[in-house]
């Protein structure tokens, strides 16, 4: 019999956070209302904790713990996509009898399709989805889904100051008080605009639950508009006239996911939490901006209500 | 004169916890005791709060203090890098008067000077340096250093597995029961080894200091061996034998880091947090593997005394 | 009637060698014999050339061009991805009536199911995938397929200083000298080792063709073991056993790939082109090692021939 | 004496192309006229060829190789980047003597300071420097230096969409049709706009030289505009509406490039070789647009002189 050297006592009596495994790729499936079931490459990553007095984690056993669970639970496809991560937390507790503790991350590339706003032409879109699951051995969960999508985001601050030079050419050139207003009204005044990335990431529960579809509606509008993969002309100038009517900081982003979210769940727990992020890729700078807002739903609720 | 569209109220009334830019790289001095100044490019990310009434966080008013403080601290070499972590939050929160927090993430590869460990060859090491800020208005701070080394790490199990099987074999062949241990003790038995990068990160304050070279000495030790650009033959024999006779798990490899703190800082106060974080890219998967602790040093302290 | 831009001449006449899009994503399936079509998320950059005389490239057709047939050939799985690159390559020219030349490339993640070596256990591997075609308007085209799979590689020169080592210790301590190489012929000796990469990349044409299966097969032999995502302690022995009884350079997988290639492929024309390339990401070192050879098949039969 | 493993010959009979190491850091210092030495952390690739009759590379002479001469050569600082990767090649065949070419990779972030520009604020911009050099045993040689520099790109097709759009609302607002292209004269019309990468690789050689400063002016025209770390409102106002007077499409951004570089470089011999590349990372899509050209300069004036 070979000599099991995770279970010697170690030399330094020192409990672990966190002991597990990164990067873990796996072929999963999961199902939609009425449609195809969507293919995904996830990425696992996979922990538990680890007391003072265990020498290894026998990380082994947690990819076959990972891979074990989505070969049954893959068998036929998942609902939903925290299904599979609370299902292998679960596993791993069961298996890693010294653990109080188990954490699951997933994140996967979505192609979904989509048509050009205008000349609604075929397209795809590449959006992030992921989810969080978080198990203790006393029974407690805390559970996460969420998604990233991609947009363009044009800044309100350089283009109101492109506004106000330009009320000021007009009156120079004679143009009369009156229709310098109903001019710079139809007018798209230039800005600078970039791509955006909102995400927004929502706990799930046994008495709460939200969905990627309505996640990615909430994410979605929080920019000056979506972005595509093809346009054609008439798209285009669609697709930058109506983001430079609708100029947004990541501050907005995030605000406006937060009561996006208010909106969309007002059946939502005030004890839900809720992660917003808005990143911008300046295009006049060689940094990002960004904005994040970190709450629960009931916290939300009262800073809307205290206007 | 312009309006300041940033000061306009914000349609939604929802605080945020960051607002902020990533990726600002610098050119930054830093001395050394006796030594030529280390010259670093570093990245920062500097963030503040903002409270639900207003709209905007006035960004370019970061990156003015990032520069600004930069400029006036970099005329002459900084001592230590929290240094300028700290006086940029400063500065930040100078600045945004309304903000009652202020966050500055700075990050930056070092190379260090060293010599090969037989031949003593001239060589140079990339080390990832950071350090966190984090300022409150009522006058409260958190600030960390850290540093990241890269070694070589060799998996106890997998030579423990090869060394039983071997001396079956030697059994097996006719060598006599007495000889196989002291066989065994001479060769340096296979197994798989890799790539590790061990992290350990100290909070830093008034009543407690640490420096970058005392990190750098418990993350080094926490691996199998040291990694070296160039290595003569003399050196690689030495390198690949000495991490053999030192096999380490992720795990072993944290709580070095953990015993090691203790050691070097014996007067470091209870309440001080630290992270130790290893990581491992594993030759047999395709996954990375983990380990990590989160504590203060009190907390590391009871555990050990418990033994 | 809108104008349109890109077809005004430029102002400065020069040619371009390409332009084009990068980082399109995709959905696609793939056929395989006897077994469920692969589902794919492919990136594809799609080029052509540009005569001075035209302005733009009129970007937007070469999205269509890449939506409309993907839409058109993923209606049905393909048989081949080189069918997906040649196809959107043909499409492109034309659309683009005054490209001489179009070129397509396409990357993947391919999930393969696979066992472990001992225990025979389920478990996945990523395999890297990719076709490039390229098109010229006389008619003539140039198309590759690869893959590029992830494998454990042992040092043999560090082996062999480590043994030699280790025979001057087992003499010292008074072993005969007959056993000595007995018992180093059964006892893995240890020496630094490390994920690599190896990949391999084929002309196929219409009377050469070459599939991913064996280029797989190709690659995974061509370093010192294959890895696995689950092992059980009987399948880790194995791994590290058999990778330290098959020490390579990355200059030995690359001899190996070229040696295999003409085993596999003794039908190949002379004239078919091949990149075979083997980065070691070095255990002992923060660079890695790179080996690399561009030759035609030809080429490779007359150095072998020539031995 | 230990077994030199890498002279055996090797089992396969077949050459390579390439053998080497990527990703080596080192710190360099560069020479500026009348202007403080640059810091660079430089990252090196440097590769031999290699017979089909020797086994191994022998790789660890390579490092040795860029070890003593960065050693050597920065004692002092170096006058220009491709003197460094001139003198590793060189000394990389002095070491390899079975090799008949050797070849050196330098790549490298450079901070520049410069101003914001109106309101002439201290900031820094970060540039990618990099040279390749190419030396043959029968002493000839390929130089080549480059630069990568983000700059702010405005479509023009999209601004131009924008801007027929806008006149046919101006008329329907009962605008007289002579004050209408005055007034369109006068409005930064809105498109998309993005981060740019302007890049341009001139060859080097005995009879013919360029320096950085001249390849980063050349690369930074390229674009609609410049951008900047920080920026005042001014600034800001200034650089979008400039940036909105200069569209370009990554195929205008190349030939500016290659028209730029036969003005700032009369004397250049028709035979040296340039490359120029483009990439914006378009605001709308979630691919990168690029255009691209080789050439040598004599070309280039060919294709100018016909017009």
């Amino acid at each position: 019999m070979l000599p099991d050297v995770q279970l010697l006592k170690p030399e330094v009596p020192i409990g672990l956070s966190r002991v597990g495994a990164t990067g873990i790729k796996k072929l999963v499936q999961v199902e939609r209302e009425g449609k195809r079931p969507i293919i995904l490459i996830s990425s696992f990553n996979v922990y538990v904790d680890l007391p003072s007095s265990r020498k290894g984690a026998n990380l082994s056993r947690n990819f076959e713990a990972v891979d074990e669970v989505i070969e049954r639970l893959t068998a036929k496809p998942v609902k939903r996509i925290e299904d599979l991560t609370v299902a292998i937390a679960d596993e791993l507790l069961l298996r890693h009898e010294y653990a109080t503790r188990a954490e699951v991350n997933m994140v996967s590339e979505l192609i979904m399709r989509k048509r050009s706003p205008s000349s609604s032409l075929k397209t795809q879109e590449v959006v992030k989805i992921f989810s969080d699951a978080l198990r203790w051995r006393n029974g407690s969960k805390k559970v996460f889904i969420g998604v990233e999508v991609a947009g363009i985001t044009v800044c309100p601050c350089a283009q109101e100051l492109v506004r106000s030079e330009t009320a000021k050419r007009l009156e120079e050139m004679g143009i009369d008080a009156e229709s310098i207003p109903r001019i710079l009204e139809v007018v798209p005044i230039a800005s600078h605009n970039q791509r955006g990335r909102a995400m927004v990431k929502i706990e799930v529960r046994d008495d709460f639950t939200a969905s990627i579809d309505e996640l990615m509606k909430i994410a979605r509008a929080a920019m000056s508009g979506e972005i595509y993969e093809i346009l054609k002309r008439e798209d285009e100038l669609m697709v930058v006239e109506n983001a430079h009517m609708n100029p947004r900081f990541v501050e907005d982003s995030v605000r406006l996911m937060a009561k996006a979210t208010l909106e969309i769940f007002p059946e939502a727990p005030d004890d839900v939490a809720v992660v917003f992020r808005q990143v911008n890729e300046e295009s006049i700078h060689q940094h990002d901006v960004v904005a994040e807002r970190v709450a629960t739903i009931g916290e939300l609720r009262n800073e809307v209500a205290s206007l």
